[in-house]
């Protein structure tokens, strides 16, 4: 096999680096170094810091969207069930990396949306394609009578995605689990509850 | 009228400039340029960077505070009034001082709890407060058979926090005040929602 090319290794370890130390706290020296490539590669590979930060917020979209195949749009799975795998995969994922460093999609989209009109784009897509996977499984949901159906599914989706990234980011704060735990007992019996009557 | 101290001057301004840029996006160079102040001012007044993030905390957290005060806490407003105008209240001050800076409750917690303690402890309690307010009103609105009594107040509150800090923080992405409607949308309809039958 291949040896990884110099700027797969710097995006690699670049994801973890900007994860655990945030993007301002996380230089070109440290992104190299954490690499254990020279300082002077960067530029090599990459314009600036900031396409730099553009290519590893999607490196850590592709991620979640392999788990949101699995369990968000897992067809076999009744759709009130997408959802609760889908919370329950990311906190796992999260916890594996070390879940005191949050969400890094929330983490960025605090940091860096005045100082970057390119990184906020990213953001506002990533969540964009997220939010519309909630409303599927929403709309699966409400249709099979399984989610109650007096809301909108918009809204509803919208709703998920920001209290979901609430909820990461007291996880991060707090440095416990606790948060998710009571995001998913209050959520599931009520936005996400089955129709009254059902 | 006396005149502010200097060192009231730096508070004063800090709170902008840190709501505006940032904590780390913040230096002392722009914090003290913003307050018309010579830079060297700055450590006269504060022993460190991260101590005056403290005190721009406290600060922002005592203007919280007052809002606190006429709403969540008011005691002559139903249960359920008093949360809604809480978070009507927040969003009419966060959109006065430019609603695309977010909480800066929330920004700080993304950015600086793996860098400071200190501050991270400030936040912790900050939130704590908080969330304590909204599991009195909670519990007053269950109390009162005007909210839902079948979930835990303490968790009700504790998600009430979070997924009110994901809406502030999706209003600062997405540049728009449609995060906090949906938000309020949902919530009052369902985790808020009146009890069966009531």
């Amino acid at each position: 096999m291949a040896r990884p090319s110099l700027r797969e290794k710097i995006i690699e370890s670049g994801v973890q680096t900007i994860h655990e130390r945030g993007f301002a706290g996380a230089g070109v020296r440290e992104i190299t170094a954490d690499a254990g490539v020279p300082q002077g590669c960067f530029t090599n590979h990459f314009r600036s810091k900031e396409a730099f930060g553009a290519v590893v917020l999607e490196r850590y979209h592709e991620r979640t969207q392999a788990i949101m195949d699995e369990t968000l749009r897992n067809q076999t799975l009744p759709p009130v069930e997408r959802l609760r795998a889908y919370f329950a995969a990311i906190t796992q994922w999260l916890e594996a990396a070390s879940w005191r460093y949050g969400c890094m999609v929330g983490n960025m989209s605090l940091e860096v949306v005045e100082q970057s009109d390119l990184l906020r784009a990213h953001l506002v897509e990533i969540c964009a394609s997220l939010t519309q996977s909630f409303a599927e499984a929403v709309r699966s949901g409400q249709a099979a009578d399984q989610i109650r159906d007096d809301l909108d599914a918009e809204d509803v989706a919208a709703f998920l995605l920001s209290s979901w990234q609430g909820a990461m980011m007291r996880m991060k704060v707090e440095r416990s689990g606790k948060p998710i735990e009571q995001f998913n007992r209050v959520l599931f019996s009520t936005v996400l509850a089955a129709p009254k009557g059902a």
